[in-house]
């Protein structure tokens, strides 16, 4: 036990959560990482994830099962679905994309929650980014503070009077490039991290989903190498 | 497919639920019904959900895994803790009882927001009530509208500006003894239902822990015998 203050951290492997989680640590919290095992298809960022916990460390790191390939309706859970590949920067922000999943920060955030009351933890971290990636509703700012709302009326906590939670989101209004930059400074080894909605089996990424093209595009704005091997 | 609308109602196969799934089909719904295995030790309610999903002609029942016993923080779902038995309406009343599983319906309703948002449905059900349980902070009218606020935030329908998606609470300001009545009047079959926290291994209810006093509360206020078997 310490007298730092703690805060559950969602933690999926990428380049954000990773930077994010950084990023909780540099304000001195003492970090509980969460992880889902959600039928995602890309399920090589829960090793990373692992890794990334291991040499950061975390107090605790959980992985948890969930499914929500139990509903289907996303390119990441339902193999009916093609991930789509080569778009541009316009085409991603035209529509909501096929690869977005049904409730899924929803369902993450309300199991950090769950965690977080049973931790007596009042601050729940997620990497989520209204900027480079607007098109997931469930990424908006507008969410983020509608799920705090219920969150405080949720808990115990909340009804014995107790510390307001706070959601916090320290990428939200971050360029990808601005992301890298932050993480770099911060020492974050993104070696270590996995972004492909569809990476090879032996965890190269693909370099054209609309996640690596994002990233690739943050790396490049630092003129940095990106670390990670891609397929092309 | 039918021209009725759909809901996708939380089915625990317990009382209140069970009246609820009966609101929803009398309102003219194609009910979708969800229920969780949760890790909770009276996993017995689940047999019971199948069968009234199977007695009452829903579309589809569909049980999802979850783990909240990852967490913990409940005697429902941590046997560190027991199940309170003969307190008193006062003593329920008085503060937030250990079996309060935390963030409960925060988690059970982000699934039902997932599966709704698959489906094209517009509408969840949810058995809580706020009258004869006060003590659970998730069973408030404020949460309940906290999180439909959210929900409608959260999906790629609230986004597009399709319709907005309500969270059903038809039992939320009724005693025990008018969901019992109301059940009735639409020809529940109580028989198949199961309340208790601590059920025997052969499905019997303890009846002394608070849901199977303040279930045996409501069927005697209708001056009714209550069909299910009961260990004392």
């Amino acid at each position: 036990m310490t007298d730092r203050p703690k805060a559950v951290v969602l933690l999926s492997g990428g380049l954000d959560s990773t930077t994010c989680l950084a990023i909780a640590l540099s304000q001195g919290f003492d970090v509980y990482a969460l992880s889902f095992r959600y039928g995602q298809r890309h399920e090589h960022e829960l090793k990373m994830a692992a890794q990334i916990a291991a040499q950061t460390g975390v107090i605790e790191h959980r992985i948890v099962d969930i499914d929500l390939r139990a509903f289907g309706g996303s390119a990441l859970t339902d193999d009916a679905f093609e991930v789509p590949k080569d778009r541009s920067i316009n085409e991603m922000e035209d529509s909501i994309p096929v690869t977005y999943v049904p409730a899924r920060n929803t369902v993450f955030l309300s199991y950090a929650l769950a965690w977080a009351e049973v931790l007596s933890c009042f601050s729940i971290f997620i990497g989520v980014n209204a900027l480079d990636y607007s098109g997931y509703p469930d990424c908006r700012p507008e969410f983020i503070e509608a799920f705090e709302n219920m969150a405080n009326l949720a808990t115990k906590a909340a009804v014995e009077g107790q510390r307001k939670l706070s959601i916090h989101t320290p990428l939200l209004h971050m360029t990808k490039a601005q992301i890298v930059a932050t993480g770099l400074s911060l020492g974050v080894d993104y070696s270590l991290t996995s972004t492909c909605y569809d990476p090879t089996e032996d965890g190269r990424a693909c370099g054209s989903c609309d996640a690596c093209l994002l990233r690739r595009k943050g790396f490049a704005e630092n003129q940095m190498e990106d670390p990670i091997p891609y397929l092309i």
